[in-house]
Formats: C-alpha cells, structure tokens, sequence
C-alpha cells in the first residue's frame, strides 16, 4: 500500500480569472408560472426579489453591472453595511441550475447580491454554464498515468495532485475552494440528493491530497478553516420531509452531503437553508422565503457551525 | 399547475440493439496491487475470480464469446442449472466503474456470467464506456421546449417523454429498464453515494410519466413490476460503517438511492450486497467476497424484497 500521510500539498494562492461573466441582470425575477414538479425533483419559478435595503449603505458605482459577476471574484462595495462580519470573507458559490430564472437563480442572486454588499468577494461556480464535467475519468490527469495497467481514479487523481499535473478546469476549482472562507451550495434536490453536475463537482475537485488525506480527515480534515453551507429547494413541502412523512426527516438527506463530504474534509457545517416547494405556495410565501434568505445572510458570519454528528441527523 | 395525472406513457417493448459489445474476457482477473483509497472513494483491485460451476449445466458453445456482452442482451445457453427460478428473466446491470480489472469489474463479470447460467437475459450499461452523459440540459430534449421563456427540466422531459421526444440515448436506457425485471447497480461508494455518472443515469433516465406520475410514486410508482440490487464496495471497513463507527451505519447512506429513488419510482428493494474495504483485506477474504456474491446470486430470485421504510434505515 503506497499510501502518503503527511505528504500533502495546498496549492499557492493565486488570484481566480473570470471566465465566464454573466452579469446578475441575467438572473431576472419573474418567470411566469411554469408546471409543478414532483417532490423528488423541483423546478420552482422565480418571483420577483424584495432586498431589503441596507442600513447605513450606499449603492457601489458598479452595482448591477461589475458586481455579480460569476464565476470569478468580485470586488467589494465601497460602503459595508455597518456591523457586518463580513466584510473581507470570501465566499464561493456552487450554483447548479440550469435556468436564471428559476427560484435556485434568484436564491443566487440574493447571495451574491447581500454578501457583495456585506464587503464579501464572491464567487460563482455556474455548474451548467460552465459545462462542468462530473465524469471522473483518465482526462483528469494530464500527462503519464502512475499505473497505466489498472486505472484507478483516486490514486491517480492523488498522484497527479502531489505533482501538479491535475486537469486545468479542476486546478481552478481548487483554487477557488483554497480561497474561500464559505462554500455555499445552492441547488435543487434532485433524488434525494445534489444535481448529478454538482456530485460530479464534488467527487473531481475534492481529491485525496487537497481535500483529506488518509490520517487527515474529519475534524482533522485539510479544509479546516472552512464553512460550508448547503442552499436547497424542493418539490415536497415539510410535511412530507418529516420523521412521520413518507419522505422521511429531511436531515436524513443531508447525512451523505455534510457528513459525507464536507465534514470528511473538515469542513465545518452550517444550518442548511431549505425552501421547502416554492413552486407549490402562494407569490407572497415565495417571496417571504426570498427575503428570509437575505436575512439570513445579513446575520450568516454570527453562526455557530452544527454538531455534525449522527444525533443531529437521526436522533 | 398543469401538472397531467394519469397520461403516463410506457414505452413499447422493442428489442434491445446493442451498441457497445464488449466482451467478458477484458474483465479478467488480478489486476496486481494498487494502493489504497480512502474510506470515501474505494478503487480496490481485482482478484482472480472462482466462479464455483452451476452443477448440471453444461457450458454453452458461446462461452467466453457470445455471452457477457455489455450493453446489449444476453442469449440464454442451452443447459440451464436445475432448480433455478432465473431463467427467462431480463437483467439490466448498471455499471459505473471506469476500470474492467478492478473488484468492482470482476463483481460485474460474476454477475454476467451466473445470471447468464441461470438462463437470464442481460443487458449491462456500462457508463463510463457509453460515457454516459450525467448533464441533466436542454439537449435531452429533442425539438421545441414546452416553455422555452424559463427552461424547467423536470417539466420539459416530462412534456417531451409524452411526445416521444426524449434524445435517443434516454430512450434506448428506458427500454432497458422497461425490459427488465431486475435492475442491478453496480458501482464504488464515492463520497457516501454513488458516483456523479450513476447519479446522472438517475436524473436523466428515471423521467416523469415513465417511473412515476404526480399521483403514482412509491407504491404506486409506475416501476412496480420490478426489483431493484444495490452492489457497492466500499473503502472503509464494517466497523466504520456501523452505529458507533465514523461513517455511521451504512444503511445511512442507502436511504436516498433505495428509499428515495427506487422505492419512489415504486420498485421493489433487495438486500444491498456490499463488499466492504476489498483494497484492506487479504486475497483469499477477496476470494471469499467474489465467491459470496456468486452465492447469493445462485438465490436471488428466492429473495423477498425488503421493507423500505424509515425502520430498516434508522431503527
């Protein structure tokens, strides 16, 4: 067993290049009603965004326009709200809808707009635009392969890891989760779980050597000093993802996605943000629950991270 | 809400055209050592495989050749082993592991070839070597979108799966299930799930108004004629796996795919078959893995499904 503790290397912190501007504007509101989705799969419309306006706050020159840029950093604000912890943070965003206007798309954009004024520089990975590839496969490595007889994905993701010769589009995901002191995860549940684009972010990008390595994981995970957070809609309301509901307590899902996956590279977890069928409540609801988000936001760096531990899931 | 209950579509019963042959002997044995994978991404070697011979069958004149072809049906040889129940069903295995030599590739071979002795027909996907699309985009749809203003996945491939407007590689993967009696997942646990490319076959496959309807989803999902086989490995052992143990009972991280997915879909739930920690465990415990699989197949078809209710979960 060629197993290497203690060999891990962090890449250096090098400044994220925007490649794919797309200006908030895009993200309008109001889509229209479109056909309710079945619980295990949810497409919620839009509706247009109340943001509350910032106390103390003064509109950037660049607001609408340089600001809410994705898919690269932006800058800060000339002006923070006052009182805000945020100002300073950097906070990368893994967006994984398909359509701008949709419910998901105006959760991003409440981000990206309240963090932004809060003094963040945020950042967004726009899965589907960027075409992200969630195949784990031999093009992840550039150059030789360490066992070219037996292709096994984890030791030559490591491997190449260790010598730098990482595909270019998994280096930049990297760097972006380097940089960052939040990762929020916004998505639709799809099945019980993360959009196939957004696993697939998951299993190429967190490889052995950047994100965990064998004596390093868990609370001794290497992404420590970071926060994660997980942003989700879905087709069934809290009803059905209840203990008593046939869906079962919605913490059941999330088991895999925080434990699994974030808390396995040490990665704190905050309380997950659900909006639960906004396709199938009133216009009002919905934007109670857009507006709850933004409030959330505002107060978002006070948290005290969950005790990600089987009781908060399954007691 | 134009949500339409009842005008579920099942695709006809049209053969199966094989578009990726394969043959069994690429998946040969003893892949040498390869290091080891963290708990959360096994990738274990092969072992040589001992398939016990099915007594009173005698080998059919295709052996080797003809059978174990992936991605299409299987003909079923001439002798079959007495007493078996599996004769004349369809099998579809879904096969998500980039590496025929691996533990994971010979649980595949196993399966070809002793579901082939008992007179099943079997059909494999193999994702990696179809390079299965995991995207879940507009591209699925074939034509006009039902609303092309705000895209809505659920909604357009459920509009388009009523039209027969799916993109072919769909429709080819819902023939398959449709076809099929049992269906079998074959994969490595990666991150606490399945790998991003199974999880796409999901997204993409399991449409609305094919396996279920607003009104039809669990028991009355529209797959209830089938049966359904989680086959994983895994890179932690059973004792990280349990209640107590780091990663939690693993009956945690089934709850999504076999409740939330099959279960919803109204197909029925075996026993999973996991192969813990294949890469951590000596080669004659391999052997006895490899062999245990072949046994509980020799049975399979005698098997009960199990209670999928939050009880077997979590109790």
């Amino acid at each position: 067993m060629s197993s290497v503790l203690g060999e891990e290397q962090k890449p250096s912190r090098i400044k994220i290049i925007s490649r794919n501007d797309v200006g908030v504007s895009r993200c309008h509101s109001g889509g229209g009603a479109l056909p309710a989705r079945p619980p295990a799969d949810p497409e919620p419309r839009a509706v247009p965004i109340p943001i509350p306006p910032c106390a103390g706050a003064a509109p950037g020159p660049g607001k609408g326009g340089q600001r809410g840029r994705r898919d690269g950093p932006l800058p800060a604000p000339p002006q923070l709200c006052s009182g805000t912890r945020g100002a300073g943070k950097k906070v990368l965003i893994v967006y994984a809808h398909q359509e701008p206007k949709s419910f998901n798309g105006s959760l991003l954009k409440i981000a990206v707009e309240e963090l932004t004024k809060q003094g963040c520089s945020v950042t967004v990975s726009d899965l589907y635009t960027m075409q992200f590839e969630p195949r784990a496969t031999r093009n992840d490595i550039v150059g030789h392969l360490h066992n070219s007889e037996a292709f096994n994905y984890g030791v030559e993701t490591w491997e190449a890891y260790k010598r730098g010769g990482l595909s270019k589009d998994l280096v930049e995901e990297q760097k972006k989760v380097q940089e960052a002191d939040l990762l929020i995860f916004q998505f639709p549940l799809f099945w019980f779980n993360m959009p196939a684009i957004l696993k697939g972010w998951m299993d190429r990008v967190l490889v052995q050597g950047f994100a965990y390595d064998l004596s390093k994981v868990y609370d001794g995970g290497l992404l420590q000093d970071k926060l994660s957070l997980f942003s989700f809609t879905t087709g069934g309301g809290p009803e059905m993802y209840s203990k008593e509901g046939i869906g079962g307590d919605i913490r059941y899902v999330l088991w895999p996605m925080q434990h699994g996956i974030m808390h396995f590279c040490g990665v704190k977890v905050l309380e997950p943000h659900i909006c639960y069928a906004p396709e199938n409540v009133s216009e009002e609801k919905r934007k109670e629950m857009l507006a709850a988000w933004t409030q959330r936001l505002k107060t978002l760096w006070k948290e005290e991270p969950i005790d990600c531990s089987p009781e908060w899931y399954f007691k």
